[in-house]
């Protein structure tokens, strides 16, 4: 080493990413556990993609601010124009379109990607998340529209969530493109840009809005239209002949089944609903949070029914939702409903000095192989900080085996919580250990 | 859509890279959970990072090849140079040293992340793969060294095998160092080349071997020195005067720990074990495949004294090992020991027609209650296409309610592998389903 001082490298994480340390990463995998669990409970089958996919498969469908603004994206050394994936969606419809005569339909799929965007870090929005993508290909009813919401609920649920803590409002593609083209008699340009309008509404003040929409072409009259479109509820959507369409059709299908399902609770009619996505194509919906401080959109997701369509020439629909664990972690911290996690060490074998370490490790595979957690004092140390490590490790039990012990075959062993301490026969330490753990007590 | 025939996207993954299909993905969870168990059984917490990392974190010390011909790099739209991480350990050693202050030591962490690396693919090697990282931080005796060998070999018990199927090659880099530097008396650079020719040695002819380390200035006596030391046993190396170091102290007193342990049949001597990676500084091991058809080095791991350095001015050493999932695999697949994934769908819920719908729902929801993965039918078709997909998905039980059913408050449940059929209280629908899947047959 040189005798100049070192430049030291930072120890930050690059901007916008977080380093998972082990408390954080126990609430991370408690929490996609549970998702997991919840989406297998309806027969859900987990897959995975490439980190890396070709530029092509983003450039596609994307959307111009997503690939023009925050897709990652290089060359690779042999001149291949790769990007890191910023959504799942293209991954799982290529990966569909691949087998697509092969693959039993429907098909229920699941995945816990890391997706990246270049983003301006903030609330809610880092360059590095994960999420929960979950989708049926296969089914044109809304039957498939129904199972998905009803598993975004169930997943909620799963989190301690309860019908005050969350809403989700839902809305129908199809049914804002008839009333854009046929009821305003738009062309398909400024029909666009009102969606892009509508998609920013809860984001921009009510002036923005109105500056955007008249940017469109709208008319004053046709803004009173639009501004009462949005603000409909089910009943006078379904009651009056103009709005028609196959769109309100399918709404009036899913909430009456909503309705039967007992989950009309956790749902609402809301037109303004549009997705930033282009792809989408039916139903579409978004998670609200309820907390008063937070009351934002969590999540969504929707029908895309043409997906597939970029890789293969045979039509398959789909249905889905993406939950990213940053919102989810917000939801759940503001709630006061971040899991609990156990702690990692649940045995601490002390060591008595040096030449007892065999004697420790051999102590500790006992326990291992009754499936406890169980990590060893690797160097002789006083008593006293060994019992600090156990306790930083969040040990509920410290074992024991000086001279004293070995010559009795026994052990002693050391209750973290209330420092109580017996000395027991060898053969009744594992019995004794889980006895402790289970009941908090010998008895 | 227009009228021409549409441009299709190819459906085949990024070169080197991996789709992970259900099947797949369950394969890949198995072994993944198994290695999580066997080293949350050792006490070991596991953490993440972010994919991606400043470029400067490999630049100091992941080695040339790997920097210059392996690395993806690129610049973001911010200007900063970053790349996509090779390999776990530049990332730990980063969040090891940003809490150096408060973390309580040992630091015993472990990961799965995926890496990537600009390969040719061939057998063994991908450009995407995941690899467990297991480390040991703030311990510099070799008990430490000790444990993470006893990990790699209980993790290789969980898949299994046993030791007539593998077995690890153990050196020591203070070792080798002193024999080439205070024996042979060659200065650094030349050191540095014999052992990057040793590194090298098992995948090249001998006489390439040879000629690369007389292109490092060996003389003939000294090449014959050369090959005599990394013949050595146990008992000779350590019986010889000119052999002495801290190096050779390690070394005894890891196998005599080893013996005590009962791993040494697991184990042996190899004193021409380098592993690439600059940063390793004493105990350095590799597990092979003793099978004839995949007689290769699986993977391996070593004491790297100095790595946090480059972050920190705080000394902590670290000892650790990383094992990819494709050599795993690899492994598993030769030696027949690729573990049986249970089906995603255990209940499969017929749909009688149309409208019976909710009814099917509300069965399924039932039995998901009683934490049955179960999936219904979305749309009506014939009983006998029903059948078929519940085969398919490897349902054991289909679940059907028709009009008869409704009427008496009654289920009609049919074991798939037999055909099997009863048609039973309501009631009694989750008790005989549970007693069909645990026992193959209703009491």
């Amino acid at each position: 080493m040189s005798a100049e001082k070192k430049e030291l490298l930072s120890t930050a994480p690059y901007r916008g990413t977080r380093d998972f340390y082990p408390d954080d990463m126990r609430t991370r995998i408690t929490i996609f556990n549970t998702m997991r669990r919840v989406v297998q409970s309806f027969g859900f089958e987990e897959y995975d993609g490439p980190m890396l996919e070709r530029f092509e498969l983003y450039a596609a469908k994307s959307g111009d601010e997503l690939v023009n603004e925050q897709l990652y994206h290089f060359e690779d050394r042999g001149g291949r124009h790769v990007a890191i994936r910023p959504e799942m969606t293209p991954t799982v419809a290529r990966m569909v379109a691949a087998r697509i005569n092969q693959l039993p339909r429907p098909i229920r799929w699941f995945s816990i990607p890391n997706l990246w965007r270049y983003e301006k870090p903030q609330r809610g929005r880092l360059r590095e998340h994960w999420q929960l993508n979950v989708d049926i290909f296969g089914v044109d009813g809304i039957m498939a529209d129904l199972e998905i919401i009803e598993i975004a609920i169930r997943i909620m649920e799963a989190f301690g969530a309860g019908k005050d803590d969350f809403k989700i409002h839902i809305s129908n593609r199809k049914m804002l493109n008839h009333f854009l083209r046929n009821i305003l008699g738009l062309d398909q340009s400024s029909a666009g840009q009102v969606c892009r309008a509508i998609d920013k509404k809860s984001k921009i003040p009510p002036d923005a809005f109105l500056e955007m929409v008249i940017a469109a072409g709208l008319s004053s009259r046709q803004c009173d239209q639009l501004e009462h479109f949005m603000n409909l509820n089910l009943q006078t959507l379904i009651a009056c002949p103009d709005y028609i369409s196959d769109g309100t059709q399918d709404l009036a299908d899913l909430f009456s089944n909503l309705n039967r399902s007992g989950l009309a609770d956790y749902c609402t009619l809301d037109l303004s609903i549009v997705r930033g996505l282009e792809y989408y194509t039916g139903t579409v919906f978004e998670m609200y949070d309820l907390h008063p401080q937070n009351k934002r959109a969590l999540f969504g997701g929707g029908r895309y029914d043409n997906l597939v369509g970029i890789f293969s020439d045979q039509p398959i629909s789909g249905v889905g939702f993406g939950m990213g664990d940053v919102t989810v972690q917000d939801f759940l911290s503001v709630h006061d409903r971040i899991p609990v996690t156990p702690a990692p060490v649940q045995v601490f074998v002390a060591l008595y000095d040096k030449d007892y370490t065999g004697q420790s490790f051999q102590l500790a595979r006992l326990c291992r192989k009754s499936g406890l957690r169980t990590c060893t004092q690797l160097d002789a140390v006083k008593l006293g900080k060994q019992f600090k490590l156990a306790d930083a490790l969040g040990a509920a039990i410290v074992v024991l085996q000086g001279p004293d012990e070995i010559s009795n075959n026994q052990v002693t062993l050391k209750r973290m919580a209330t420092s109580d301490q017996v000395t027991v026969p060898m053969e009744d330490m594992i019995l004794t250990i889980n006895r402790w753990l289970e009941f908090g007590q010998i008895p």
